[in-house]
C-alpha cells in the first residue's frame, strides 16, 4: 500500500464494485437492426450488416412480460438498476454490472418555477445529482456492464466532456482501464475532471468530428469498447430509465408533457420508448394518453429543430457554435427518430440563443435552488418560450429533464452573475453599502 | 413572466417548495446551555445569556421515546426529513420545512479502495452527491427550517465558499432573501455558485475572521437569520442525520469506526450524538459497542491533531495555510467537544500534509470513481495513515464521511493531472503514441 503513486485501475486487479446489485437474468435475445429488422449476434457493432441501419437491443419480450411488476421494481435498489429486467442484462453474473448508485435521481416539484410561467404543476427531473454530475451515467453504465458481459476489458469513448468523466469515473470503480479521446483544446476542468479517475487522456489535434473518426477505427483495431460507437445499442438503451422513473416518482402515473435537451435525440426518444414499455407491461394504465414530447435545442447548434420548422424529418447538419457544448452535436445520429417522436406525440422543437440559456440557467436556480449546466438552461429557456407560444398548456402536467450539474460549466454563468455590494468589515460601511 | 430579467427571491412573492413534506410535531422544548446547563427561550440566540457557553436545542424527549421508531423513518421521505422526529421542528406548519431532497445521499461500499489498504469492509458516505454538492445542505435545511418557523425572513452566512453555495441554494427555493459574506479574494468560481441563485453577495475586504465579526453585529443589528452565527444551535443538529444514514444504510447497524474532517467539529461530535440517540431510542441494539470516531485534518491547519497528540482538550488556534480551504478553521468552535469525543470513543485525530491530500483524492477517484474536493483527500489520506500505524483494525467495519464534490475545487488537483497522450487524428500516430 502507498499513498504518494495511486494505482490506475487494472482489468484484475481486485474485484469491481457490485454490492447491492440485484439478482437479474439475462433478458436480451440478440441485436436488431432498427430499419430493415434484421437479427444480428450480441456483440460490440453498431451497423447493420445488411443494410448500415443502426441497430438496437433485441429483448426476450415473453420473458420481461412475465416478470416485469411494480412490487419488484419498488424492491429494488435506489439507482437504475431497479428497472434492470427492462434494460440489457447479457450475463446472469452480478459481477458483470456495475452500480455506483447511478440513476433514480429526484423528481423535484418546482412550484415556484411554476408560479413564474404560470403552469399549475412542473417537476424537474434532477440528473444533477448523478455521481458524475449528467445523465452520461445512466449510459455509461449500462454500456460498461454490457462490455464487462461481452469479456471486454478496455473500455473507451469520444467525448467533449460529459461522457469522458462519466466513463472515467464508472471504468475506475468497475477496474477497468479506460481512454477517453477529447479534443485537444478541451477546457481544463473538462480534462482534470476525468484524469483525476485515472483513465486515459487522448488529447487530439482536431475538431470532435476529428476525434469520432479516429474512434471508429481504433474501434476496430484494440477491440476496445467505445461506448458511444460499437456498444452503442446497449448505451443508448440506459436513457430508458429516465423514463421509468418519472412514472414510478409520479406514483405509477404518465405526465402529460416532457421537455427535454436535444444533442443526438437519443436520449428523447429512448423516455418515449419507456413510456411505451410501461403501458405495455401494465406498469402504468394502458388508457391514459402518450406524453408530448418536446425538444429543447440552442440557437447555435438546432439542426433538429430547423427541420422541425420545415416540417421536414430530414435533418441538415449543421457547424455547432453555441455555449451548450454538450448538446453540440451538428449532425445528430437520432435526429430523424427524436422528430419522429415529437410529431406522433404532438410536441414541438424549438432553440433559444445564447443569452437565454444563461438567463434559463439562472431563472431554475433563483426560483427552485438547481443549478443546471448549459443544457438546462436550453430546457428551462425553451419552456418558457413554449408557454408563450401555448405550446405547453398552463394545465398540462409538465416534467422538464435537467440533465447536467452547473458546477461544470461555472464560465457559462460567469459573465452574469457575481459580487453584489463591496464594504470593508466595519458596521457602518457595511450599512452604507447596504443601502447604496 | 419574462426570462431576461429572472426574479430574486422575495419572502412573499410564492409558496415555498414543501412537496413531500411529512407531518411532524414541535419537538423542542427550548434551548439549553452545552456548559451550565441553563434553560433558554427559542430564539435566534447562540449564547447563554448567564455564562456565555454555546447553546444546543433541548428536545421533548418523551415525545421522542413515543415517536420515533425505524418504521415511521423508513415510510418518509428520501430526503434528511425522513429523520424529522430527531432533528429540531420548531412548528407544526409544514411550510416552514425546506425540503431541497438533501440527505439520504448513498452509503457505497468501496471493495476496491479497501482491498487497496487491506481493509476487510469499507463504506464511503458519500455526500458529494448533496443538492449543492456538500454536506453543509443538511445543516443549512434546519437552520433555514429553523428560521421560517421563528418568523425570520432574510438569512445569511459568513462562509468561504461550500456554505455560501448551500444557503444560497436552499433560500431561492425556499423563496426567503440571503445575504453570503465573503472574503473578498475568494475563488471566482465560489462567488458564482453562490451569485447564480440570486442571492446578495458581500465581499468583506479581509479575511474570513473579519468577515464573522461583521457577521455577529449585523445580526445582532438587522435581525438576520445567520445560519452559522444566531441559528447555530439548530444549524449544527443537521449533521446528526450522516450518523442516523449511516445507521439505517447498514441496516440498523451501528459501524466499528468512522473517520471524518474536523472543520469546527461539531459534524463529527453530531455524528457520535447520533449514535448514542439511535441506542437510546432502540432504533438499534443497545447492545452494541459505541462506534471508534477519528478525525481528519490537513497539517496546514491542524489545531485539534496537534491538541491531541500533546494529550489536552485545550485547542491552541492555528493561523490556516493549506490547500482545504473548507476545512481551515484555525480556531475551532468545537474543538474542545470533537476531542472528547475522540478519546471517548478510542479513536484518533491526525493530519496530512497538502500532497497527501492530493494523492487521498486521486486515490478515491481511482478504485472508487469518486471526485471528492479536497477535505474528502484530507479524510482519506488519514485513513491511509491510521491504518498503516494500526489506528484502524483491519477487521473493523470502516465508514470514511466524504463531504464535499471535487468539481467545487478542480484547481487543487489540477497539477497532478493531466492528458496522458497527445495525438494527430491518424490511427498511426495514435497507435505510436500508445506505445511510446
Amino acid at each position: 500500500m502507498t499513498l504518494t503513486t495511486p494505482p490506475s485501475p487494472t482489468a484484475t486487479a481486485v474485484p469491481p464494485n457490485t454490492a447491492g446489485v440485484p439478482a437479474l437474468g439475462v433478458n436480451v435475445t440478440g441485436l436488431r437492426c432498427r430499419e430493415c429488422g434484421e437479427p444480428e449476434e450480441l456483440a460490440s457493432s453498431h451497423v447493420c450488416s445488411w443494410c448500415f441501419g443502426p441497430l438496437e437491443v433485441a429483448y426476450d419480450e415473453a420473458l420481461l412480460a412475465s416478470r416485469v411488476s411494480r412490487e419488484r421494481i419498488e424492491a429494488g435498489p435506489r439507482s437504475l438498476w431497479r428497472y434492470g429486467d427492462l434494460l440489457p442484462v447479457l450475463s446472469d453474473d452480478p459481477a458483470t454490472r456495475i452500480d455506483l448508485g447511478t440513476g433514480f435521481t429526484p423528481l423535484r416539484p418546482a412550484p415556484r418555477l411554476a408560479a413564474h410561467l404560470g403552469l399549475r404543476e412542473l417537476w424537474l427531473k434532477d440528473d444533477t445529482r448523478n455521481p458524475s454530475g449528467s445523465f452520461k451515467d445512466r449510459v455509461v453504465t449500462i454500456a460498461l456492464s454490457a462490455a464487462r458481459a461481452l469479456g471486454i476489458e478496455t473500455v473507451a469513448c469520444a467525448s467533449t466532456g460529459n461522457l469522458a468523466g462519466s466513463v472515467s469515473a464508472h471504468a475506475a470503480a468497475a477496474g477497468m482501464p479506460a481512454y477517453v479521446f477529447i479534443p485537444h483544446d478541451l477546457e481544463r476542468g473538462k480534462v482534470v475532471g476525468a484524469a483525476v479517475y485515472g483513465a486515459n487522456v487522448v488529447a487530439v489535434e482536431g475538431n470532435y468530428d476529428d476525434v469520432n473518426r479516429l474512434c471508429v477505427e481504433v474501434a476496430d483495431r484494440e477491440g476496445w469498447g467505445f461506448v458511444n460507437v460499437n456498444l452503442r445499442a446497449f448505451y443508448a438503451e440506459g436513457s430508458k430509465s429516465i423514463g421509468y422513473e418519472i412514472a414510478e416518482q409520479l406514483g405509477w402515473q404518465l405526465p402529460d408533457h416532457v421537455v427535454a435537451p436535444l444533442a443526438s435525440g437519443a436520449m428523447f426518444t429512448k423516455i418515449d420508448k419507456a413510456f411505451g414499455e410501461l403501458r405495455r407491461y401494465g406498469l402504468v394504465d394502458d388508457a391514459q394518453p402518450t406524453p408530448r414530447m418536446s425538444g429543447a435545442q440552442a440557437t447555435g447548434c438546432s439542426p433538429i429543430a430547423e427541420a422541425f420548422a420545415r416540417e421536414s424529418l430530414d435533418v441538415r447538419p449543421q457547424r455547432p457554435d453555441t455555449i451548450a457544448r454538450s448538446l453540440a452535436i451538428g449532425n445528430p445520429a437520432d435526429g430523424y427518430y427524436a422528430l419522429q417522436v415529437a410529431r406522433a406525440t404532438g410536441g414541438v422543437v424549438g432553440h433559444v440563443p445564447d443569452d437565454e440559456i444563461v438567463a434559463g440557467i439562472q431563472l431554475l436556480a433563483r426560483t427552485e435552488g438547481v443549478f443546471a449546466e448549459t443544457a438546462g438552461g436550453v430546457t428551462v429557456a425553451n419552456l418558457v418560450r413554449f408557454v408563450e407560444q401555448g405550446h405547453v398548456d398552463r394545465d398540462e402536467r409538465v416534467v422538464a429533464v435537467i440533465s447536467g450539474n452547473g458546477y461544470k460549466t461555472i464560465e457559462a454563468v460567469e459573465a452574469a452573475v457575481g459580487v453584489t455590494h463591496r464594504t470593508t468589515p466595519a458596521l457602518d460601511d457595511f450599512l452604507q453599502a447596504l443601502g447604496a
